[in-house]
């Protein structure tokens, strides 16, 4: 890819973010929150500030250019004539969002039809923003930017193991995580996207979920494999399309990990 | 207390919490961070940052106040002759602070000799602070600052309930935590001292947790309580030597989840 087309896919994904920072915010919270079920089975709200900071970033692209694809959360797919896909969730962590907690993010992959080329996870309250991928590995956030780059760790007893809900997925999934959980230095809940930033920047070193949707994770995957990370399905696959995911600072780390997860994979 | 003598500690209060974030500041997510740890048999870090932060309010306090009591988490117990004593825990959720996480915090407790009369909670990356007690219910944030006010959530079935681990405590405050987040409409964890801020705020309605130390709960109990919460043991007794702790954001919500609770307290 040429760098004029990288730059200005880097300044559109800032943009985006930019937009749906400005919905997000406006009802984060607020008093104004509707929420509804989209499951009859759980709890899984969707917000209007979702609706809205996809709605947003949507027109965003499609004003600037109208060939790329987008495949959102909330809003559906279009497709592309250009080879280049835009995958959105404008909330990720809505759980963690409707709760007040900072953890949540939107989160924006960008797929040339092959794999992620770029990945982009911004946390809007604390204004922090992780961008990878097409000549970027940075962040910035209230008190300052730096360079994004995983840990060394390449010890399952030395690392620190994230995942969203203890639960992860099904009763396999949950086996499979405190099998390896169980083999780390050190177990943590409850980070939603932002589990990912804190693995590009070298503050943890693996993030294992299950039953990821593919706007779930193309964002954070750009994200961490920028930092030095490798991102891939609990089988070793590609993980762009959702899943059973594995997030490791480093491949060692990750074929570490990978062993262990094989049984549940 | 007269309002003079109000007024000085609040300010005393705002300035120990800004000693502390310039040290916890520090060495967040720094390449400098020196952990070691507290307990044989498990992961209990201690942090320079840590010691380096409760000795900047130690020194503050007895420089402006020589004979209020200190009682800390790293360094020790100066007893009172004034009859007050400051609580102070420098970084609640070292886990989290190792981790990166924003959900770690500066929790400062003054407590009368009967009972907390002020807390404090700050979260230095967010830049973010909530302080209750001695006139006082309100936050400030990066996005400005507000009234403390918990939320009118009075079923069950209705709350939001956060604890810190799934493991909670022992195993039977594990199985207490379950029998109640069970018959919640949602369970979270992993947000630390942060939980007890949602919860002044109005964002969740109840924050259950156990094994708790004096330092871990005053900061939060004086915030909760000037919010409009009840905060007691599992016995519906004082909370504020620690132990299983239950805050909930209303007298009815508290009957409710206590009921529940008392099979395991």
């Amino acid at each position: 890819m040429d760098e004029t087309l990288q730059i200005e896919l880097v300044a559109l994904a800032h943009k985006l973010a930019d937009a749906a920072r400005i919905e997000t915010l406006r009802y984060f919270r607020g008093g104004g929150l509707q929420t509804s079920s989209k499951l009859t089975d759980g709890f899984d709200p969707v917000t209007v500030a979702d609706r809205a900071a996809e709605q947003a970033m949507r027109q965003l692209i499609e004003a600037e250019r109208p060939e790329d694809g987008i495949l959102g959360e909330e809003l559906g797919n279009k497709a592309s004539t250009s080879g280049l896909t835009w995958v959105l969730d404008p909330i990720d962590g809505t759980r963690g969002y409707i709760s007040g907690t900072p953890t949540w993010g939107t989160l924006i992959g960008l797929h040339d039809g092959k794999s992620v080329v770029m990945g982009l996870v911004d946390q809007p309250y604390i204004g922090e923003r992780f961008i990878g991928g097409l000549g970027q590995a940075h962040f910035s956030g209230p008190h300052g930017t730096g360079i994004l780059q995983t840990s060394a760790v390449n010890e399952l007893q030395q690392a620190t193991i994230f995942t969203t809900f203890p639960e992860v997925g099904t009763a396999s999934d949950a086996k499979g995580f405190q099998d390896l959980s169980g083999q780390c230095q050190l177990a943590r809940y409850g980070m939603d996207c932002y589990a990912y930033a804190l693995l590009a920047i070298g503050q943890i070193d693996l993030v294992v979920e299950a039953g990821l949707a593919t706007y779930d994770i193309q964002g954070p995957l750009g994200v961490v494999e920028a930092a030095g990370g490798v991102v891939t399905n609990w089988q070793g696959g590609p993980a762009d399309q959702g899943g059973q995911v594995i997030a490791a600072a480093n491949s060692e780390l990750h074929a570490k990990a990978l062993k262990v997860l094989a049984d549940y994979a």
